[in-house]
């Protein structure tokens, strides 16, 4: 692995520990309680909260207290250069698919107090927009702004007594690419990454999610913790632009 | 039925005869080749066109010459008031997605040679961001400047010798609301009307569709004379926004 | 297009406003309460309608009153020339079956009083024995005589107290072929024709359905009106067909 | 088991050893190249022999010589007294439909030389119509009239040097019902039977397939001899009928 | 057919009426509440039995009393030479798979009392890790072990007060190899059988299933009758062992 | 967090940084190229290696050089205390089992040349038959020693000319249960744990795979880097019990 200060050119010209821009559009899909589309610059996806007043079957078969949330993802056919398959002409989602809608609905709950959401259950919709990497981290992020959004507007209507949230979430890729461990990969850097790790953290600077794993190869002890070290320097950043979406939202 | 011409309040002030506020942002989902985010007001349909360099299986199996084009089109789940189950968590497309969706093709080929599409298929895609009533001809309207798009792409990129469209392509609803027909229906207007026709039309003035159904009623011949002069006139106007749509979309 | 008075020579030698021979066939599956083979000369068709006792899960779930009416249409595999695949054996219910199914179930709803049918459920099944054009129409027509047979045995059996029926319902398929304007077409005409519409209509002569389509062509409103004329002249030679039908069927 | 010989009331006042009255209309869906409505009294199936100028594609992908034969069995949903829901509806064929296709397959492979089938499949098809007991059998026994009538028409049409049958099938079924060994038990019969039986032999007294079953009951070597002799008896007689009904569908 | 005490070399070296050497282990899954890994030399098959307190679904509502006993089989991905696609994979169950889990359904509840059963659903698995010819009636002689073992400690629980099992149940595979009739086909010999018997015959010697059928062949009543009696001699030999492997487990 | 040096009680007595005892059965299902039965002592999974004489079918159609792995995983029915429901009777594979098959493909694909295993494709199945905590982990462990095995064979057998594996692999869990991190945790520990951890790492030292999860919860990075600590202290150990394995299955 290189020095990580030394010049390394990235095919955008960012530097090594630079996000790229990021913006969030609150309000795009407006029959939803919260929405935002979260743009990591070209990997744009919508997110959306719904509220659905009753919980699982299961829940109430069990008589388990409190509410239920839930996320889906799914990448637009026009999201990517070549038409992605909807799902349904397929016949069913594929794995990629189902690995990351769990991963977004674990990520949310981890900081999200069940018990307070009493006979309801939050939905959290992802679509993939424009796909140009990073599009689970971009929705992990996307999807607490929607959510904290629907939340706080249940909470205005007196619909809710208490926010269920715990602590903010967001999330980020790392990787190695070109042998230089660098903050949130493009699609172009993503496809010749050696690692690639998302990292999932709260606000306060816990972890959530870490998920590395050598694409077709191995990394060490140093790598992983040159990874996560940039990966915070990200998050942090995020938490700021996402307390700012959240307050935009809310006024609309 | 009440004389048409006599004073009448529709739910959202518009005349009878008037047309919601009609708009087109081109370039929505830039990974196409085309697309557009049609908006009739509180109805918004994101239509994308792309291209495949192949024709269907069938297509090379029976050795047919020429493309083929075909549609496809879903609610996404936050388009509705109440969150929409997506198909894949039920399992298949209903029924009005498959009806609409062969719609769709349907209307676009009547305008379209396919004959000159050669080894290639143009995909349509039309997703409800938010659904106000007349999604089907929303996206009729919008897929039509979205092919367009793409095919003026195609042939200014050298990859594409005619533009096959023979003609353009919009729809409008009509229905019969309070006694009374009006043009283009909201949601409030369609669920209370007892008869709900969708007119698909060439630029020319021709028909491509009729489908005109009493809703758990039935329809006189007069009634159903009136439904299309509205229809007429209301797709004229649709044509002259669609031109300039193309238009700008080109410029990106 | 020609002037549809002129002499012109259709395939099987009849008259531009000539029905095929049409007959029903009525107990031709004795364990639905009314049932029927409809032909229109080479198109046969099955149909069947049973009573559960029960109305569906969602009315149940939502407290809906009255009954309910749903239908299903299938092509056997020996029907077409060459052999169907069955849908089971495909894995799914093709667009086409969808479309039609759908259509059956709107058009008998459109003259039948639901709330009348309290807390039953009528079934309605075509199965196509032989397929040469119009096998929807020929399904509609031939609905109505099984359903109005199963609804007066019903009534004759003390188990409904009011015939929900408000009107009785046909249909019947018109088109331009070779450029003339044609009444109940067959399958080769139907295969050549520019233009098909599909009239559902009640026997006081209001509409139920329109659906007129060019087939990759486009129609005139001139077009449009001279297929309604065929069609309604169809339509009310077909009434007279199904009261015999039923009136025979009722003896059995 | 009370003495066969002695005097014992069935139900419909059938000796134990008479069959149900039998009979064979032939052209029932004259798209098909051989077909026949078999009736066993009311237990009626619609038969239809297919030929498809291919093979399986692993037929092809493994070189395998010769042609192929495959059945379909389904129930119509009006053919039961309380109506069956489809298999497309359910989502699945369910286990029993497809016991009873593979078993119609098997037989008729039994007399078959697909060798001299060459490049085609004969696809068979049975639909109930009617279901009073003994469908399967019915439709194995109807299957061989459908297939035998549509090889001769192939190789009368030139299309076939030489019969792949090498001998008539036919099936019936036999069982214990009130102690008593019956032959062709009808519905009212079949229900109650504590042994249940299904013999597939050919036009020369061989075995094709014997299948009995006790219904959670168990049965002697005595009582299943009987039911062979009695099994042997109808099979006889229902051979006589197949070939006059072949000789009638081959004059149409 | 030969004479069936000619001297006749069997590939294996067996005599014609000698089983494989058969094993069981019990306990093979401890989570089940009874299984065992039976063995007929290289055809190996997993049995478990399991209880849910519960009975399905359409037994509560159509409130019929007693219990339930289903049964699933599969062939493990690796029990074949060439690995099996898993159904989960191709989508569905093969229609052999269907035929076989509903034999050893019918099988064991031939010698069950449902209504003894009060409550509860006993769940039979087998899953063939070795096959080697037979795995059908392996299956349903170690289910009959596993099933046996969870109703005794069942009892010995005090969680049922009587044991449903009115006899035993074992299974063998009989069929024509080289014109001479032998007991327990392996691979070798069933795939170039002639005819394939599978017997089903309780403890006390009576039939619970006979399935012969001729494998693209037909056979006498001579035939017929010398593979009943090579079954019978080979389920009296299995019984014992059977009852032997029951002690064994229950010691477990 | 408590001090991990402190005395702490495991549910089984076990030291902090112990595995569970860990046994290899090698050949449980011979008719694999290569298989063994690993037990972490209660959690014991059937992993089974087999070749395929073909690569996938998108291989060929974009003729991609070298071969093919790919793995499957599934609980046996009876592998819970609760009876698992199989995926073919849902109809489809359930979230948790497709991650943990991509994950099982993944972990062996990173320390494999698959340009070296030229024009075959490497099954790998998992099948759990007791679970007891750390399955996927289980898993992975018994995946590379089966696919050792079935490697090494195929270049005895002069089937392949140089091994595709780069290094070793195998996997542990590591987590946080009473706020005190652990190795390898059994069931009764992972349902209460509040961090999850699984590692999948080479003989030489190297990560293939970090997930962290917290369960509804988060963690430090503290805490992080002692569970690191604890599983390469168990990979370490597991590497030498798979070496063994290998040397043992390799003399069957």
């Amino acid at each position: 692995m290189t020095d990580i200060l030394a010049p390394f050119a990235r095919p955008d010209g960012r530097a090594i520990d630079q996000l790229r821009p990021i913006s969030f559009e609150t309000g795009i899909a407006p029959h939803a309680l919260g929405s935002v589309l979260v743009s990591f610059e070209k990997t744009r996806v919508i997110c959306a909260a719904s509220i659905d007043e009753r919980v699982p079957g299961w829940m109430r078969a069990q008589k388990v207290e409190g509410g239920w949330m839930t996320a889906e993802y799914s990448m637009l056919p026009y999201s990517t250069l070549d038409r992605k398959q909807r799902d349904i002409s397929r016949g069913k989602a594929d794995g990629r698919t189902i690995e990351i809608q769990r991963l977004i609905g674990r990520s949310l709950r981890a900081v999200f107090d069940l018990k307070k959401l009493t006979g309801k259950t939050l939905w959290i919709d992802c679509d993939v927009l424009q796909a140009d990497g990073g599009t689970r981290t971009a929705s992990i992020t996307g999807a607490y702004v929607a959510a904290q959004i629907a939340i706080q507007k249940l909470i205005a209507d007196g619909k809710l007594a208490e926010n269920p949230f715990t602590d903010s979430v967001a999330a980020v890729s790392v990787g190695v690419f070109k042998d230089t461990p660098v903050l949130d990969l493009n699609y172009v850097e993503d496809k010749d990454a050696t690692v690639d790790a998302n990292l999932v953290m709260t606000g306060s600077g816990k972890y959530v999610e870490v998920q590395s794993s050598g694409e077709e190869a191995t990394f060490t002890r140093d790598e992983m913790n040159t990874l996560l070290d940039l990966g915070a320097k990200g998050i942090a950043e995020i938490n700021l632009l996402q307390e700012a979406a959240i307050a935009e939202g809310l006024k609309l």
